[in-house]
């Protein structure tokens, strides 16, 4: 700091002295979760936050070991109607027919063309596999980042018109950055692809991409016209859900994280790995309660299912966030 | 800063001006790199480091894409008389044996057990497998933890008797901090297991853990007790070697680096890939020319070959560092 510097920090400790010593006090101690009501889960959050960052306190972590992970549908941003990678998917497919002339009579791309698509998912898990492979291999990692970027850019959520990166919850976009003001590392942990996520994550959530950890395809180093690439091969690598978040943790993070949040049954062994660790620990759960202002759904959804966990949280005394209840906004974009 | 920092500042500010502008400038740009020569590879790294760092440079990289990935074995620390993990191997061979009455009729254990490393590790590539796999999996990811944190602290190089920890070179320590210094998030992409190098990284080189990309086995999330646990499988998860270095950056960082450091033919892919980026970008390979202070071996090496590394950095213009003529100082126990 120079000294043209250090005058001017006085002449603003001076006005701040003047404006008196209550301003002063709430600047230092200024709510970091305005959107969140204060109740039960809030104040578990900070309590926890709190303890473990305090040097000194009994709770105490050092920096490096305060992992935070998070998952990314239902938790981070929406996942009603359905996934927004299976929408990414589904406009793919139209986008890509008319170099595939032969979809017109294979399911389930032939429905879809139709724009039948509850009769292109009525097979099940093996057509959504045969549509997310389809649409997510064939090309090089920079083409794929490409797609997803400009697909981000333009794509509107069938319900509320907005862009899928507007559809991030406030309340979880103000935690994540009170972690972080707070020396933690936050990471995705999610079911989804994660090269679908790390285009956008850091913009959005200031989550960079080596902080991402999702499901994969295989990918194969390949020299193209001596140019080295990376190509998306059509074949699973790693499904980053239920027993496999623990397991992506391990590989990806190699620490077991101290506070996990989910939403759904799919994150149900990732809290139950934060939250057998030795030291202290916070595990939660989002629950969808607002029917209005987002959705309300959990034991019996077939999307972000939230039954076994709900048990669990309860048994365990984990947070549940009662997003109707305990959140003041949900999307930014509300009034 | 409060005012009495602001004079305190001003107060050290005066005695460095006393002591004259020489003694200032020395001390904002002391060097570095101190064990490296002032030679073409100290040189090209630093010109590399400033142009990607400085704003305003034409060749500027933001913070966030400054990358640099680097090799472990030979490239961090030493990988002679052999890799230093199937050091570790051996020795659990002999810890584990009393458990294993049937190794002394079955090989590659029999021989091991008789102290014929040779005759062992005859049978190539699968008897190495074998012990590896034997060693490495059959606990839980804390107690294999555990059991690297232990052979680390008390194990001795067989030339140097020396920590394993120490077999570090001190050249590249100081590189490591340097790029760090200059905004970099520097990652260990190795061959080696993921699991043997995360215990000791962060302490020996300041990288963590999450920052670790290697060659893995396959783990499973169980329950044991109640508690659950990361159970270590004898199956091959990824290996993290040759055209699968560039694979296993995408899957980890998800970005590709632009500075890569490694010193084999192991290594070729992950600075191809890292010198075909769009941007600026800084390929380098260790030598190992020392055969006094280290060892000296390249192309008809069976541990290490740098063979048609060489020819491509010969032909990418890639720095070579030769490590009798380039580094003061290779160990930091030397003299």
């Amino acid at each position: 700091m120079t000294n043209l510097a250090c005058a001017a920090k006085r002449y603003l400790l001076s006005i701040l002295l003047l404006l008196g010593g209550a301003a002063f006090a709430n600047a230092q101690g200024a709510d970091q979760l305005p959107s969140w009501n204060d109740v039960q889960s809030k104040q578990s959050i900070m309590r926890f936050v709190e303890s473990v960052s305090k040097e000194g306190s009994p709770d105490f972590v050092p920096p490096a070991e305060r992992i935070a992970t998070f998952d990314n549908d239902g938790c981070l941003w929406g996942e009603q109607p359905m996934y927004f990678q299976l929408l990414f998917a589904l406009d793919r497919v139209k986008a890509m027919a008319p170099q595939h002339p032969e979809w017109k009579d294979k399911e389930p791309f032939a429905s879809l063309l139709k724009g039948d698509v509850k009769a292109a998912l009525a097979g099940g898990e093996p057509a959504i596999m045969d549509i997310v492979m389809t649409t997510h291999s064939g090309m090089t990692s920079e083409e794929f980042d490409q797609i997803v970027r400009d697909w981000m850019a333009t794509a509107k959520h069938p319900k509320t018109g907005r862009l899928y990166t507007e559809m991030v919850y406030q309340p979880m976009l103000e935690l994540l950055a009170y972690l972080r003001a707070n020396g933690f590392k936050t990471f995705i942990v999610s079911g989804g692809g994660i090269d679908f996520m790390r285009p956008w994550t850091e913009k959005v959530y200031g989550i960079p991409p080596e902080q991402v950890v999702g499901s994969s395809g295989k990918v194969s180093f390949e020299m193209r016209d001596g140019t080295p690439v990376l190509m998306r091969l059509p074949e699973v690598n790693f499904i980053d859900d239920k027993a496999g978040k623990p397991v992506g943790i391990h590989q990806h993070i190699g620490r077991r994280p101290i506070a996990a949040f989910g939403n759904s049954d799919g994150d149900l062994q990732m809290l139950q790995w934060t939250c057998s660790g030795p030291g202290p620990h916070l595990c939660l759960y989002v629950h969808h309660t607002d029917a209005e202002r987002e959705w309300a759904y959990d034991r019996q959804s077939s999307i972000g299912r939230l039954d076994k966990g709900l048990d669990a949280a309860a048994d365990g005394g984990w947070t549940v966030v009662d997003m109707k209840a305990d959140w003041k906004q949900i999307f930014a974009f509300e009034k």
